[in-house]
This record gives C-alpha cells, sequence and structure tokens, in this order.
C-alpha cells in the first residue's frame, strides 16, 4: 500500500476543511445599520475564521512533513490518519460557534465557545500526535535516509505545540478576543521557518 | 484506462462527504438556555455525525484496498463505482435527518429516522458488494500476483459486513440512542485490524 | 503542460458537484404531518438530485475518455475546459429550482423550473462540445495510436447527445414528473455500454 | 519536497471555491412573482457568480504556470502559497455580500460592498504577486530551462494584473452593474491567450 491515495484523500480532507469555513461568514440581513458597520460587526467570525484557516494550513504542512517519511503505509496508520482527519473535519463548527457567541453572549456562553473551541483545537493535536508517534514507532515504515537525529528535532517541536493549545485555552477564559488574538499568534509562530524546516525540505528534495 | 482518475475522483467524492457532514451541525440560536446546555442537547447530532464519518472512513478503506486489486477498469467498473459513490453522497441527508428528530419527535418519527438511516447504510454497502461482485468476476483485470486466497478472504469479510446493516436497523427500531450507539460500535469493530489486513497490506507494498 | 493538473482540478470540480446535490436535500421542519409522509412529499427533490447526479457522472466520464487521448494541453484548451467545469458548477441551482417548485408551484412555475434546467443540461452539453471540438481539432496534442475511425465514432455518439437534451426540455413543458423520468430514461441510456466504449477501454490500457 | 502535494492541495482548494460559489444561488421561495421574474432579478447574483468563477479560474491557470516553473518547493513557497489561498477561499463571502446588496440596497451599501469584493479581489492579486515574488527570486528552485527572458515576459504580465483591479474597484464606486460589467470584462480579457501563453505550453511540454 503506497501513501499516494492516503495523501490524495487527506489533502482533499485539509482543502475541503479551509473551504468550507467561508460558508460560515453570513451576509446580514439588511436592517437598522449600514452593510459596513453590520460587516464591522463580524469581526470576531473573521478573526475565527483566520485563525482556524491557519490551524488547518499548518497542521496540513505538518501532515506533509510526517507522511513523507514514509515509503509505505498500513491498516493502523490509515486509522489514526483517520482519526486525525476525524478532529480535522469537525473544526468549523467550534469556528462558527465562537464567531457567533463572541457578540453579545453572556459571560458563560463566551466560556463555553473559548473551551469548545479550544477542546477541537486540543483534540486536532492529539490526532496529529497519534499520527506522528506511530509514525516514530514504525521505522520499517520510513523511507531510506531518514534518520534518527531528524525524528529527534521533529518529536520536540511536535511536543512543545501540544502543550500550546491548553495553555491558549486556559488564558482565553479570561476573554474571547484575548484567546482569539493568542489563537492568531500562535499561528503565525508556528508558520516561522526552523532550522530544521530547512533542513527537512533539503533532505527530502 | 488506468484507475488514477477513477481513485482520483472517489478520493474526492469520500473526502467531500466526510467533510460535509460537519454543515449539519448548526450553531444554537441563542435562547432560553446557556449555550453549553444547548451544545450538550445536539448529541445525537454528535453521535450520527461520527458514525456517518467512520461508515464512509470505512468504505473508503475498503474501496482503496479493492481498485489497489486492479490494473486497469472498464466502463463497467467506472459505472459500478459510479452507483457507489451514489449512495455515499446520499449519506449527509439521513445523518441529518436521524440527528435532528432524535431530539423531541413522535415514536413514528424516530422510527422514519432510523429506517432512512439504516435504509442509506444497507444502500451503501450494495453499492460495495456491486463494485466487489464485477471485481472478483474479471480476473483480466486483476494485478499480476492477486491470489484466489486473498479474494476468498476479502469475499467472506465482505458478506459479513453486507448483513450488519440491516440487523442493527431491525434492533434500531426498538430506540434511536441504542441505534447510534450500535452503528457506533459496528464502525469501531470493522476499524479493527483483521489477520487479512495484515496480509493484504504487506502483498500490495 | 501535461494534462495531469487539468485532471486533478476537473476531477475535484466534477466530484464536489455531485455531492454538493445533496445540500440541496433539506431536513423537513416537524410540522402537521409525520416525517415519513414529509420524507415523502419530498420525491422530487430526490428525482432531481438522481437526474443531476447522473448527469454530471456521465460528462465525467466522457471528459475522462476525451482528456486520455491527448498527451498534452494547450492555453485554448484549458479555457475550454474552464468553460464546460462553469456549466457543471452551476448544476445544483437548477436542480434546487427544479426539486422545490415541483411540488405546489403554479404551472407556469413548473415550465420555468423545467425550462431553466433543461437550459442548464443544454449548456453542459454545450460546454462538451466546444472541449470535444477543440480536441478534435488538434490532433497535434493527441496520443500516438488514436485513429481517425475512434475519434468519428465518438463524434457521431456526443453529437447525438446533443440532441437529446433540447428535445428533453421541450417534453418536459407538458409536465414536470414527465420531465423528470425522461431525464432519468436518458440518463440510464448513456450509462449503457456501447461497442465504442468496450473497444475505447481496450485501446488506451 | 516535491510539488506534487502543494498542487494537489492547491487544485483541491480552487475547485472547491469554484464549485461553493453555487451555494449562494438561493432558491427564491414562492411570493406575489411568478417564479421567473424572481430569476430574473437575481441577475446581479448571476454576475458576480460568473465573475468569481473567472478570477478563481484565471488564478488558478496563473498558479498552474508558475508552480510549473518549479522542480522543487520550500517551507518558504508553501507559506507564500498558503497565503495565496486564504485570499482565494475568502472570496464566496463577498460574492454573496455583493450579489444580494446589488438589488434594493442602499447606495452607501452598494460601495460597501463594491469594496469589499474589490478590497477581496485586491487581496488575492497580492497573494498572487507574493507566490510570484518568491518564485521569481529563489532560482535555484527552478526546473531546467527555465530562461530569464520567459521569467521577465510573465512578470510584466502579471504586473499589469496588479494594477488592474484596484483602478476597476475605483470606478465600480460609481455603479454596482458598471463594477460587474468591468470585472467581466477585464477576465475574458485575462483568458485571451498572449505569445507568452504559447511560448509558454510550448516550452513546458
Amino acid at each position: 500500500m503506497s501513501t499516494g491515495r492516503l495523501e490524495a484523500f487527506s489533502d482533499g480532507v485539509f482543502a475541503i476543511v479551509n473551504t468550507l469555513l467561508v460558508l460560515e461568514l453570513h451576509v446580514p440581513a439588511p436592517g437598522a445599520h449600514s452593510l459596513a458597520s453590520e460587516l464591522g460587526a463580524l469581526w470576531p467570525t473573521y478573526a475565527a475564521f483566520l485563525a482556524s484557516f491557519l490551524v488547518v494550513g499548518i497542521c496540513w504542512l505538518n501532515h506533509h512533513a510526517v507522511i513523507g517519511l514514509l515509503s509505505t503505509t498500513t491498516h493502523g496508520l490509515q486509522v489514526a490518519n483517520l482519526v486525525l482527519l476525524l478532529t480535522v473535519t469537525v473544526l468549523p463548527f467550534p469556528t462558527a460557534v465562537l464567531g457567533s457567541y463572541a457578540r453579545g453572549g453572556t459571560a458563560a456562553d463566551h466560556r463555553t465557545g473559548v473551551l469548545l473551541y479550544g477542546g477541537a483545537s486540543i483534540a486536532m493535536s492529539l490526532g496529529f500526535q497519534l499520527l506522528w508517534r506511530y509514525v516514530l514507532h514504525h521505522p520499517e515504515l520510513h523511507r531510506p535516509g531518514v534518520t534518527r537525529a531528524q525524528l529527534s528535532t521533529r518529536d520536540k517541536r511536535y511536543t512543545i505545540g501540544l502543550a500550546a493549545y491548553p495553555l491558549v485555552t486556559l488564558l482565553g477564559l479570561i476573554s474571547t478576543p484575548l484567546f482569539l488574538v493568542l489563537m492568531l499568534a500562535l499561528a503565525f509562530l508556528f508558520l516561522l521557518p526552523t532550522p530544521d524546516t530547512r533542513v527537512a525540505a533539503q533532505e527530502s528534495d
């Protein structure tokens, strides 16, 4: 079983989730206010959209890098991948909840929205860990030339990622705008190139 | 006609259906209850979402395995594949009906929702059988090295699968929560590795 | 420019359109009638869904066959392909209009729905003709081994297809159910294997 | 890192955005007017749909051409590509706003709709420039045989494109129908073959 169809199916899911997010941006119904002010009031929805787009994009980049280590797949890897994709496909729902309750909900509803979104991003990072651990512990699936040093650098980076989402979720209980700002800051941080990224890109040419 | 585009098109459909399911999770309108309790009340929708995601994921895994046996396709195979995909694309509709009528519908509506969803999963397993029978009876399309023993092990497994959905649907007429639990249990069962899976994965390397 | 990305993009569009059609099946709001009778009343929506799924599926099969004749693409072919895909992506809209006005609209609205859907399928067959004519008149793009006889058999078949949709649309002005039955009959007819299909499949192995 | 998965993911996003646009065409609710006149009143929605389909299609063609210059990718290119895709996935939202406020909104709302849509298309052309500049300034990623002359011809063309959207947006502030006509005219202009297109197609065979 080559990794071709696993990649094609996963690319499809990542691409579709990122594109479906826009369906949660609803055209404001004509009302008492001007369209411009109605659109302005939607800012938490835009921030949630942007955060989710970046979270999914980063997950896709990491997925790409991890699957690129493999020359073959197994049933177990397919199942681990399916679990990761499940957590990815769910994301538009907490995105929509967070975006729509950030304007005008009660303080308790704000916290619920943050917990739901934070929980979904934690689930996604756990799903990714499941896939990563499987790959790490099945060296027989690796492509020739994958080194122990390379695996260990990545392992360190992915483990740091695992702590970030719970922390941001806890801080987000203080305020939804703070949560959105922290999620966006985290995403920009994760998109920065690391020495490892540059090396990995060269190695897998 | 190689199997490349048939796989690409099918992967697209499987990935999209699995991702569209999330659109049936609607943001609760602000109301008398807290967001947390509104979200909690949506549990049958989550269970139906999860069951459908897994059913489609399993169908994709099996599709992957069956098409992997072939080195070429024919018009007949394309049509059989199209029939299977038709039954797959339909699934979000019964998922949405089941999820929304499980809360608060009449007993008759519950049974209708179960029959609709059960019927859709039976249609999907029949669609898969159609594809499988076609592949089984056209050895001239097989890749070199596909053995009679391999085909017969799979045939046994897929035939057991065929009996499972009608049985669960019948039991589901007793209660919708029971139906959801049984569908999820069935999905987890189908995801377990079998001796055949391991062998197939090795053979098709 | 190889045909790889043109196929990937087109496969994506075909797969997504076929899957989005299900979003037009709306869960009936709980009302005076039982869920079962509400679902039964949706039959024109199901028929329109099925007709559109098959029309898009057939177009995909023909697209597959036509692009399979080529070894390379040009800007002109890409544009012709884009025009065809435009007519394909539009289809869910007339499908939804036809399905929802077939129950309870005025006689004039029925005719409008039939003309809209018929017009969309005619546009799609014209879009396909545009692509086909382009391929037919650019033999320098063909793969080695594509014969004049093969092209001429296909040309005959596609030209017959061109006449079918206007005819069915005209007859459909009599009644929407008749239109749906004829569209479905036409789709089943187009899915039948032809001597040419079998030959083409063998030739392009 | 080969360009294969970057292309697959991008093709997915382009194809899905182009197909999701149709979801903004809503079936008119039965009302005082005939279906035919209700459908006729939706013309700005159709024009916005067509403009967006063509804008995305052209962006896909250019993306195709630019990525075709490369033999390998880097983390930086992946991030630039993700930024471009972000601007692409957003497009259905301004399309829906423009289409629905073009009928019956105030003059200020019309201008807001035009600015939103114009802003989105400018963002998209800036996203494309980011990708293009990255490719232009990393000759070590180019495929063998990519010439300086070829790059310079493209650079000129893409820079002209950069000026077009701001200009059309400014003129569009006069009237929404004028904006839609200019956007469509621009799209048809961009689809015309250029000497460069023909050469590029031959070179990359």
